[in-house]
C-alpha cells in the first residue's frame, strides 16, 4: 500500500497489480464442504452458493461474514462537460455531492436500507479534468494521484467495498475508456446518460471519436487510457479496486462509468478483478456491451441508470443474506434431517 | 373475509374474488408526481421506482412503507409422493418444519437477513393428500379449508406478504396445475424439482399425465383443479393470495410450487395478481414456462430452486430499498440541485 499519495506513480500502481494476491484456494474448499452438509438439495440457493463461496474466497476466512460494508462514491468533474455532453450542467456534481451529505440522494436511502457507512470522496470538483479532444484528461502524475486517494477507501474493517462515481459527462469518459480498452466507436459505446438523444448524442459520440482519435497513439497501456480519457473519480475507482484487493475485501461494482474504470485493471492482468462482483446491468446501453467484452454476469436487471453506486448498495443485502445462508444454516446431521432417497 | 374457516367453500371464494378491489389510482398518481420531483434523472432508478408505484397503488398509502414484511411458509403432503417423483422422502416435510422452528433452515436467515416476521404454517403432515392418479387429491370441502387457512397469514399490521412452501413432491402436483391451467403434458411441465433425472423423472412426467387424464373433465373450473391436483399447502397459498388482495397488501410470490398456485386466480379473474410481484425465476425449468404463460417479470434471476419462500425472503430488502428511495430522498427544490439543462 501508498503510504504518501504524493509519492504515487504508475510505475508503483503497475508493481502493486504484479502481486495481487489470488485466490485464497483453503476458504473456497472449506466453504465448499460445508456447503454440501446444509439442509437444501445440492445447489438449490443457486448464485447465493457462489456468492459465499466468492466471499470467502475474497475475504480469505470462513464462514464469510458483511459486518462493515462501505459504500464509496468518488465525485468529479470533466472537461469534455463543456462540450455539451450532458442533460445536466456541470454545477450538478458539486450541488449532489451536498445532497450526498445532507442525506437526501438514492444512494443515503439504500445505505440506510443495507446499513452500510457511505463516504463521499469529492475530488477538485472547481478543477475539472482537461476537454480529451485537445489533451489527455490528467496528467500521469494527477491519475496516479487520484488513484492513490481512490486507496485510502479501504480502511481497516471494511470487509465489503461497493463503489461508484458522480460526475456530470462521465458516461461520455466511461465510453472512451470502454472503446479505448475493446474496439468500437463513439456511437457503439455513447448512450443517453442523464438523458440526452437525438443530435445531442450524436455529439457525444463525435467527442469520444475526437478523443479515441487524439489518444490513439497510447491505447497499449491500459494506465495511459485511464489518464488520457478518465477523471478523477474514474482513477479513483480504479485505485479503489487495487486496494480493495491487497486488503482481501470483496467489491461490488456500481454500473457503466465504475465498471469502465475497473476494467482497466482487467488490461493489466486477466485475473485482477475476480475478486468483484458487478452489483447490476444499467439501462445505459454501453453497460450490457461493456460486461459482454469483460465476461462479467451482474447480479440485477433493473434498468436503472442513476450512479452514485446506487446498483451496488441496492445489493448489499443479496451478499448479506448469501453469507447469513452459508453461516447460519443447521447441517442435515445437526437438523435431523433425511438426505436423498 | 372469512370468519370460521369450517364455513369455507368455493362459492364463498368466487364471491370474494369478484368483490376484489382494484388499484388505488390515487396512491399511484401521488406517488408518480413524487417521483418525477425526487434527485435524480427521471426513470433513473428503474424497476426500483416501479415497485415503489406498485408498493403505494396496492397498499394504498402514499409514501409507501414495509414496517412489517410477513414470510409465511406453507408446509403439505402430497399422495403422489408414494409413486417415488422426488428425490427426497416425504418425511423430510415434517423433518424440514422442525429445522424452520428451531431456526436451521435457509428461510430464517432470510428473514433475519430482511428483518421479517417467519410464521410456518403446518399443515396436516400426517395426512397427505390423495393420490392425484387416483382420485382429486383434496375435496372441494377439504380445498375449501385449506384455503380459509392460508387466509390466516394475513394479521393486521402486516404490510407485505411473502408466500412460499414446503412439501416433498409439490412440484410434481404444481407441474399438474400449471398443465391443466395452461395446456401441455408432464414431459412440458416436469423438471428435476429436489434433484431427480433420467427414468424418475419420466416417472413424474407420467404421474403428472395420468392425474391430468383422470381429472381433465373438471379442468374449466381453476378452483377444481386446485382441488383434484393440488395440495394442503398450494390451497392455502392461494388463499393467502386471496387475503393478501382484500386487505391491501402487497405479495411477494416465491418459485414454482408458489406461482402455480397463485396462477389459479388469473383463470378466475384477470387483474387477480396484479398486486403480487414473483420474486426470483427458479431453476425448476417449468417456473419460467409458467412466467411466460402468465406474463410476470421476476425480480431475480439467481438459479434457485428451494422453495420455503427462500427467493421471495431474499427480495424483501429490494422492496424496502424501492420504499425507502421513495419516500426519503430530497427533490430538486429541497436539495438546491439544478434541472436538466
Amino acid at each position: 500500500m501508498l503510504d504518501n499519495r504524493s509519492m504515487a506513480t504508475f510505475a508503483e500502481m503497475r508493481r502493486i497489480i504484479a502481486d495481487f494476491p489470488g485466490p485464497d484456494q483453503e476458504a473456497a474448499a472449506t466453504t465448499a464442504q460445508r456447503e454440501g452438509q446444509l439442509t437444501k438439495p445440492a445447489g438449490a440457493l443457486g448464485r447465493l452458493e457462489e456468492l459465499a463461496a466468492w466471499l470467502a474466497t475474497w475475504q480469505g476466512r470462513t464462514p464469510p461474514a458483511i459486518n462493515h460494508p462501505r459504500v464509496a462514491v468518488f465525485a468529479g468533474n470533466h472537461g469534455v462537460a463543456a462540450l455539451g455532453v450532458s442533460a445536466f450542467p456541470a454545477a450538478v456534481t458539486k450541488q449532489m455531492v451536498l445532497n450526498f451529505t445532507h442525506g437526501g440522494a438514492a444512494v443515503n436511502q439504500l445505505c440506510r436500507n443495507a446499513d452500510a457507512d457511505l463516504r463521499v470522496y469529492e475530488m477538485s470538483l472547481d478543477e475539472p479534468t482537461r476537454d480529451f479532444t485537445q489533451a489527455p484528461a490528467l496528467s500521469e502524475i494527477e491519475a496516479a494521484r487520484a488513484m492513490a486517494y481512490g486507496m485510502m477507501a479501504v480502511e481497516p474493517g471494511v470487509d465489503l467495498l461497493c463503489v461508484g462515481e458522480m460526475g456530470i459527462a462521465n458516461t461520455t469518459a466511461a465510453a472512451a475508456i470502454a472503446a479505448a480498452l475493446f474496439g468500437g466507436s463513439g456511437s457503439d459505446w455513447a448512450g443517453p446518460g442523464t438523458g440526452i438523444h437525438g443530435a445531442q448524442l450524436q455529439r457525444k459520440a463525435e467527442v469520444i471519436d475526437l478523443g479515441l482519435d487524439r489518444h490513439k497513439a497510447s491505447f497499449d497501456d491500459p494506465l495511459a487510457i485511464l489518464a488520457a480519457l478518465g477523471g478523477h473519480e474514474l482513477a479513483a475507482i480504479t485505485g479503489a479496486v487495487i486496494a480493495a484487493r491487497m486488503a482481501r475485501v470483496p467489491v461490488l461494482l456500481d454500473g457503466f462509468a465504475t465498471t469502465a474504470a475497473a476494467a482497466i485493471l482487467l488490461k493489466i492482468a486477466p485475473g485482477a478483478l475476480d475478486h468483484c462482483v458487478v452489483a447490476h446491468c444499467s439501462a445505459e446501453p454501453g453497460h450490457k456491451r461493456l460486461l459482454q467484452a469483460i465476461g462479467m454476469r451482474p447480479l440485477l436487471d433493473f434498468g436503472m441508470r442513476l450512479g452514485e453506486a446506487s446498483g451496488a448498495a441496492l445489493c448489499i443485502p443479496i451478499l448479506k443474506a448469501a453469507a447469513l445462508c452459508h453461516s447460519g444454516m443447521a447441517t442435515f446431521a445437526e437438523a435431523g434431517v433425511s438426505g436423498k432417497d
